[in-house]
């Protein structure tokens, strides 16, 4: 019987030579002169789909094309879609690299190039993964012991404009039961995650309007509503001296975190003073009654993300402004309801509003926070092919921020999404000297093999 | 006997042709290319004094000169000292002028020109006053009841750099009762009013600093402290739900309004509803217990002048700031201690610093508020001068703003200040076709003229 792993270990130097094409293609979807790379990447992608026996499609949208191919259907597996991106961020400032961005290096284990870990690297171990079954079949795209369907797009690195239109157009084509990512990070060097729940978001802007002009703060000060006083004190109402947001039903539907994540989540090797001194503070602050990572992981928090009013300039102006605004956010976990947010902060800005201010909240987006069962069938799947591929257990956490992408993915193909990052955090993703651990490619790519494998074992969901 | 009152009827054409040619001269401050206007502006005063019979110096400072003059010692009469400026504020935008700003131009019974109210006619009206006295003395400086000072300056429109170390330099020179000075407006036409106090201020610039760099509100929000929100809290806390400022001590040192200063204010023809609408504002708020005139002129006040924060530009950016600042200010009345008033926020704001935090007060300026009694001998004085020459009996009021060159006089000198406004709030004072109505100049000198006598009555001091 075809052994995936047994090929896969065979593979190793073509498999790295192959990523080392990839990353030699300056895919920048950000900017307009590496258009035709861009172009050249999703043709790479595609030709790599063909040699694996696939029937790729180069799907032309307003942007950048989607890469999209399927193995066959395998009655009675589960079928699995890998998301990835080909498109890296701009490689700027230039000068910061040790060896140029689009010239793949090896130095100490590493692979350094824009795009190594974000996304191509990643990205490249399932396309590897699924390599290694399919050379055990007929050629014809036979072999795998599930179906799996590869969406990769080009757009990512400037917002995936075109991919949520694409998704709700080919919700049949795409159906699936699980979807996997690789773009992210294990949680240390040696400690590989699945990430199974994020944080969601509303993020609003207020405007408070006083007098009509700015006022002499002398001759109007104490008698007319200072604008910016009212919005200081909005804001500050929002937030309790526990750490808590106000907002009347604010914890209504807040899933409590289960003793089995919160013991997890101790278990992990974390320092609150390591995390400070990170960051060049002098200690932490939150919500009562949690620690850190629950704090950014899976409780609602409160940021202000933006302030401005009146005189910003060097001195001492006495002015009343007319004006001010913020922009804020709350984050939000399951099962908050963004909307019920935004009605209920509408209220409560409304009770707070003095005499003579108008005021004016902007919804700018919202999405509900995700989490997966942590110990469901498809996590613990993944589980038991990462340990096999890294020889460690992985850990599951979660994220504080969103990635619009997994929303889509959960809404539109009520699927599950595993989130299975390769990384690690100090790659320089975003930054000069992006780098990639040649281990946990390779590692990734078999970790992806065993994942078939283990989702194939589950049966029909 | 020489009655100066007759002679200042007899006077009248020449005195406003003496107006007119004053204001033919463009002695803008603010702008280098009028530096040869200036001098003349200084010098044509300078003039005027010898026409008179004094002998006034021209003293220069680091930026433009002071002019000065004195008349003769009066034994057992008090000394008065009139303060004025003869520069003005640059007159643009031209467009917007009826007829150009150094072409004065006299329509329905007001003279048009950049300086008219601000504060060459009003200055003008005490020069005349005096004129007026010494018509009738030996024609070398004698005939006026008391013994008169003149400072006038040339840079009150670009802040005074150079006035108040001169009054400290020249303290025995300059030692009056009473400073006279007419640069503001009466409380409304045919309303002459009597300026009695100002308040004070204190200015202060707050910068709060948290992370090293701006963070990632999904990674981090709710376990790292946000600046922006301390700052929204900390300025919220300084203001309360009643309008109070909730320094410790604050109102300890606050001098209470009197039954008489109330009922006088109250007395006035003012109303919320007229004033909120010419503000563009549904309502007003305020300390409670207080109507809008005492709250603007006699009571302490807090507003914030500048709020800014992390992102400020277009749609959202999801940023837990590195910084937050703010600048606001108290407004001081009689007998709050600016330096109290800083150590109190100072304990104040440290009690609410959060962990994570660092925090920098800057103390920009301050003032304390003065007030001279609205009974003593030398308003009530005023008040009988003015009454005769405007027929109406003017109202003693206060301001909210700060006046730094009163405080100079009061603390440098030990006199009291009355504040003389003969122009109106309509005359487009800083703006294009500023004006003065001609009556209220020759009444303002009238005024003057009687005010040297009423002063005089009075004996020594």
């Amino acid at each position: 019987m075809h052994d995936p792993i047994a090929h896969l270990n065979a593979d190793k130097s073509a498999r790295q030579e192959r990523l080392m094409e990839l990353l030699r293609i300056a895919s920048v979807s950000a900017d307009s002169r590496h258009a035709g790379d861009v172009k050249l990447a999703a043709e790479w992608v595609a030709e790599r789909f063909r040699s694996m026996g696939l029937v790729p499609e180069v799907v032309p949208t307003a942007g950048n094309p989607i890469v999209y191919a399927e193995s066959p259907p395998v009655p009675g597996a589960p079928v699995a879609l890998v998301y990835g991106h080909y498109d890296v961020q701009p490689p700027e400032p230039l000068e910061l690299w040790t060896t140029p961005p689009f010239e793949p290096t090896l130095r100490d284990g590493n692979v350094y190039a824009r795009g190594a870990t974000d996304d191509k690297g990643q990205m490249l171990t399932h396309l590897e993964g699924a390599a290694a079954w399919l050379a055990g079949g007929n050629g014809a795209g036979d072999g795998l012991p599930l179906q799996v369907k590869f969406l990769i797009e080009g757009e990512e690195e400037v917002g995936s404009a075109n991919l949520e239109p694409f998704v709700q157009e080919n919700k049949d084509r795409l159906a699936c039961d699980v979807v996997v990512i690789s773009d992210s990070s294990q949680f240390s060097p040696g400690m590989p995650a699945i990430t199974y729940g994020l944080r969601g978001i509303t993020y609003y802007e207020l405007r408070i309007r006083g007098p009509q002009r700015d006022l002499h703060s002398g001759s109007f000060g104490g008698a007319v509503t200072n604008p910016a006083v009212t919005l200081a004190k909005m804001l500050a109402a929002i937030m309790g001296d526990d750490g808590r947001v106000q907002l009347p039903g604010f914890y209504n539907d807040v899933k409590p975190l289960t003793d089995g994540e919160r013991a997890e989540f101790a278990s992990l090797p974390f320092e609150d003073a390591v995390f400070a001194e990170s960051l060049g503070v002098d200690g932490l602050t939150g919500e009562a009654g949690y620690t850190t990572l629950e704090r950014r992981w899976a409780r609602p928090s409160f940021d202000v993300c933006g302030l401005w009013s009146g005189y910003q300039g060097e001195g001492a102006k006495t002015v009343l402004p007319a004006e001010a605004g913020a922009k804020f956010s709350f984050r939000l976990v399951p099962d908050q309801d963004p909307e019920a947010v935004t009605a209920s902060l509408e209220s409560f800005l409304e009770s707070l509003k003095p005499r003579g201010i108008e005021m004016q909240l902007i919804d700018h987006h919202g999405a509900p926070g995700v989490a997966f069962p942590p110990d469901g069938p498809f996590i613990s799947a993944a589980s038991r092919a990462i340990e096999e591929a890294f020889d460690a257990k992985p850990v599951k956490i979660r994220e504080g921020g969103s990635i619009p992408i997994v929303n889509t993915f959960a809404d539109q193909l009520g699927a599950e999404v595993l989130l299975l990052g390769w990384g690690l955090d100090d790659d320089n993703t975003h930054s000069p000297n992006e780098k990639f651990c040649l281990a946990d490619f390779h590692r990734g790519a078999a970790a992806s093999a065993l994942l078939w494998r283990e989702l194939a074992s589950l049966g029909q969901g």
